[in-house]
């Protein structure tokens, strides 16, 4: 299950060092090496996946969970903490890097560095209806009995 | 539970015009009118929660577990899509916009406008030693006894 030139498998092994923050038997977070505020994490599970693909339901509600769990430790901890970001990079095209899948957990504070940008302008309703039919085609290509 | 003022809440109540691609007894998935790409969505619980601070455990791994189905299925739908982003922003300074707690999913591919940036370094070890505990104090204030 385990890749040997995996990065975070081998944090997970206890291989690499990484300053840890939560562990249990499925999951592992630990600090982002590279961090975008004090107290950016990585929650990742310790059975390898790369991707949303081929990470189990299981695996993923268990990443979810233990974010949730440090979001809410964060806004208590004396980190700088004004918000939470969750961000999950699956494929190079969306900037993932490292590929086992991670959710990366980080605070917020005014006059941070973080920023985001699109070309965000609202569409009109008949071309969101395209965009949402198109996705029920895929959730049928998915599985076609289970989500009628 | 329902917030009368809450754009979310009357899109689950079925009261303001939304392009659905989903929908349970406890979640209802539909399109960004502002979208990064085409396909982008937004996951939320029918019952109302701010943000990461009052959404129970149960509607959070909910809420996972659609954005993972509408993850893939956005990659076997005919809309551009070589990659995957979720994105949570709890807070203000995190960007939330609308104050009903809700996970972006958006389809990536080459070319498309999406961009990030921050102050990427890497820290010197103590540094994120430091970062970890801090965070692991906010675990221990968050629940002493659950994650000793």
């Amino acid at each position: 299950m385990a890749h040997d030139h995996c990065v975070f498998c081998a944090i997970t092994r206890g291989e690499v060092e990484a300053s840890l923050v939560y562990e249990d038997d499925d999951i592992v977070a630990f600090t982002d090496h590279a961090p975008v505020t004090p107290g950016h994490l990585l929650v990742v599970p310790r059975r390898h996946a790369t991707g949303l693909e081929d990470l189990t339901d299981e695996d993923g509600a268990r990443v979810w969970r233990v974010a949730h769990l440090l979001g809410r430790a964060l806004r208590r901890s004396p980190l700088r903490c004004e918000g939470v970001n969750f961000f999950l990079a699956d494929g190079e095209a969306a900037f993932q890097e490292v590929f086992h899948v991670h959710l990366h957990v980080f605070p917020r504070f005014a006059g941070d560095t973080f920023r985001i940008s699109a070309d965000w302008r609202i569409r009109p309703r008949a071309e969101l209806d395209d965009s949402a039919a198109a996705v029920r085609a895929g959730l049928a290509a998915l599985a076609p009995k289970r989500y009628p």
